[in-house]
């Protein structure tokens, strides 16, 4: 008997990003000459079969919430080839014809793996906090995710202030510095600490420490924040508040932000940029085009190869850290 | 006597929008080798002489603030050639040697006015809610603005599903719908209504009405979510619920978000986007640039002359336009 | 056959205020010994039998959603003896021994009158952003309207201050004062306009014309905030500010917040006192209680008749509205 | 020479919390017979004379603010004879008749410390965020913090529920549970842990871990939130995390919201209880009241002697913490 719709089968991995929900109803939605299938826990549900059937109805007010209707999970062992070899199987008897992947670098390895045994078409979309997928402008979830932490920022700022303290603010970013540049010029941070301008294995206290001295040295005591993309201090934030406490005699707080930083409801730019991308994909797929990240680059839908998306990872723009320097040298 | 050190004034003019205090505090730490002087309601400052000196001590922790510490006005009788002498008299008696003009199309037009009779550089910033401006993707406001509408937007869907009624939000824009264009998506609406869909002079309430009926008739009752742009419907929001109301016998209710769109702290894209646009403008004066407006476009500082800024406005992509009635007509 | 299991219908009704989903979660968790039904669209669920069963899954991650997932309706046909003769029957039918009903005065008149017809248990949880109900300190929906509604003023503050301007925001309340009050104490508005300080029919120009002159003539241009109550004007804020305008000579705005004081996730306040008042009406329907509306005063559970709560409307503290005058009067 | 207006001094002590502002504001504003003076940084101002003159335009728009204009400090050298007397001494010297004290509990021990050597007035307005302060039923900045952290709990629970993960949310409270009560119900969480139910000398892992594998055996995987007060656990959520981690074999994971709790701008509870209570405190210094704490109790201003203040602390309503088992434990 033949099959005379085609399936879609639509997932999401690694951690999850406020937009990925945008992005579901977004593909949901505009794929109205397929069957929409939504697979559970990421790759998990690929092994355990563990899918449902999304109509419209399903996804109608889904646009705002935090979070995945289709669950998040990382897959240690999807790295395997007899997963990948079991998932290739179970989609093909689920007769799926394509696969949206929304996730990071490592749900688009996981992808790419997957194509070695599957001849399905499968298209990547961005959807992650930490901004560091190569081949798109922004990620899913960043925006929301640099709002959230912003506003934590500056609430810190106002106790900061009222007890001209010094705080280390402790952002999520994995092994990139874009959530702690951007938190750290807009909240008007005294100090950025993330990988791009501090190798975690060359970590130099005495700069950063030379830093506070000489700015309260120059206004006096005042409130004083360091914003640190996790990972960059191998000890992380609390850790470091201590050692600096002592360096200065000063007391130094530390807030790690953590999994606040995941979730609530996305902000528009968030929900747009799932809108588009959930769009573009099923349109991919639709011209026949497979094993490509669909992004946003310079205003315009842009795709890459998915192996690229899954092995590259973009790096934050120097002028941003330069602005910063430029900005903070000067503020008195 | 020589004057040593260069003068850069600043002022705030048109509808205010949030970052704008950003862009001024950017401006003031970056111009470190320049006295800064701000004048203050417009261009009434300049005609009025009511300015002060802004020391690094006065902008450091204004970033989060909505609203301009210049305050802003409109200046009606700056159109006229006699203001503008007199503006250009003040300014040379303060001798101030650039001025920086933080605002939208009419502030420009405003700038260029006075370019014609002082000789000093003068350098535009993009700052309003509507995001009207040429030469820049983003204006300063638009990101808060757009969250702003969007956060009420979503309080109105839950009362409008609480109840399946339908609801008209009319959003700024002035007379453009990128308000209007981007929170009809993000808030997943069922319509948009903005100029450049719907020509208010060609107002089509039955194709409008038709669409309300459509889909109640395919999904049954439920919540229905029209987003208009101001200026869409010539006598406004209330009265276009009341007509549709009558024309398909359901209560249609108008809810008109007004001024709450100018105010708050601004988000974390409007801050970065005013540091990285104040920062810019005074290089550009230090290069010896004049009559240019500073913008970011695709990712990089953009500069467009002032006079093209003043008379050419940007329209809304017609991408996003056609992408929301791709989703919209498919949601069921 | 003898039913073993009691079983208890709940339904939302009137306006929808933020919290009646956690008053149903928590009725719904607490009645663990019964059915629990939920009628949708408030009584005209009754008339058309037009229900659902609530299981505790239901309800789990429904606390911090606004709106209501029953849905919410007026019924003006209910205070008609044919209808209320009908639900009476429907929920012997059904064999419904309890009727949990969550709304304002209107709905409990409603409550009232279905008493006349149905011997089964009846009990009243209020919940109405208004805060108008007799026998509770708080209704449910009233603080997460307050915080909305300041929210939105204090924006209205950023951009009046911006341009020194004049605002009326007019804020819900039905008949009485409590939002406008609250929000005006808490916004540090110049001016209340309230029920309970101008009655409508005596509105008196004048004075709050005078109001707004000596306040410019001791303090200067600045920003000046009139918190209105719906109803107080009877042509509303639009016209009053356009009235103003005239009078004064300066620009007087107007902002109608409208429906977005009805939406939102509800705050913790609000969650809390759900979560309280639905489980004490469980507890008075397990103790044989009927006829009585469930609210809390003085930080303890209360219970008054459900007739009074429905013929008697609280009003405003006095003590409030002489502390916004004794404030504002001396506040320059 | 006779002084001929008397002089009211202010202060804040101790963890700043939202709404501090507020009382300033209304205590400066009401006080318009007094001139009054502020002290910085708690009872250091008072020994290092540092005070600045308030008047009305300098509290005209704070009303919104997080923190304190006047700046916190602890003072642990305020516990000496030495420094009271120095204390009392420069009170003296500026003439100074009254004290208002905005602070904690340990706060209020200072004051009582400085009256045994002053004979000024001194009134008490409790402001901290952690509730537990004797004679009053809310302290300013309690109703702030609860959202704040209901709101970072609320985004918790978004990725929990993506990832179907166990979460310990730390909240602050110093001693006493009201923080974790509120939130953990208010956020619908699975467990509580706070001092009143877990003395953390018998901290008891087996029942918190039983109750989690119960949970999860009776509604299979899902998302489990525990609401932790600070000090619960001696090690705290980070270590308890692990712990419980190794315990069940499932990964756990904690964020501990911190400093965030404190800023922000005050919610409309918060500014209007400490409008109240900064007019409240004039009042009690113009009818000659001193070592008193002026607190709200029942919808009323309540007066207690600041010694009890300072002495006894609020306990948790157990209601609330019955409540909270009641829902809990039924919730499937």
């Amino acid at each position: 008997m033949t099959k005379l719709v085609k399936k879609i089968a639509l997932l999401t991995s690694g951690g999850d990003a406020p937009g990925m929900n945008a992005a579901i109803r977004s593909a949901t939605l505009t794929a109205h000459d397929y069957e929409v299938i939504g697979y559970k826990h990421g790759f998990n549900g690929l092994l355990d079969q563990d899918c449902i059937v999304l109509n419209d109805a399903d996804v109608r007010h889904i646009i705002h919430q935090g979070g995945t209707i289709l669950k998040s999970a990382r897959c240690p062992a999807f790295s395997e080839v007899q997963s990948s070899k079991i998932a290739a199987e179970n989609l093909s008897k689920n007769q799926i014809d394509a696969l949206i992947v929304i996730g990071g670098d490592g749900s688009f390895r996981g992808a790419c793996h997957l194509a070695q045994y599957w001849s399905g078409q499968i298209i990547g979309i961005p959807g992650t906090i930490d901004n560091d997928v190569d081949g798109t402008d922004h990620t899913i979830g960043f925006y929301t995710a640099m709002e959230t932490a912003l506003d934590a920022t500056d609430k810190i700022r106002d106790t900061a202030d009222a007890f001209e303290r010094i705080f280390i603010v402790e952002v999520m970013g994995r092994h990139s510095g874009f959530l702690a540049t951007s938190i750290g010029i807009a909240c008007g941070a005294e100090q950025i600490i993330c990988p791009e301008l501090h190798a975690p294995e060359h970590f130099d206290l005495q700069t950063i420490t030379q830093h506070v001295e000489s700015t309260r040295a120059r206004r006096g005591k005042s409130s004083y924040i360091i914003v640190m993309s996790e990972n960059s201090y191998p000890d992380g934030a609390v850790a470091l508040a201590h050692l600096l406490s002592e360096q200065i005699g000063i007391d130094c707080r530390a807030c790690v932000l953590g999994h606040i930083q995941r979730g609530g409801s996305p902000v528009a730019s968030d929900r747009i940029l799932a809108t588009k991308l959930g769009a573009a994909a099923v349109e991919a797929i639709a011209s026949g085009k497979s094993k490509l990240m669909i992004g946003e680059s310079q205003g315009a839908i842009a795709c890459i190869p998915l192996d690229q998306a899954s092995t590259h990872q973009k790096t934050v723009d120097t002028t941003l850290l330069k602005l910063q320097q430029h900005v903070f040298d000067h503020q008195g």
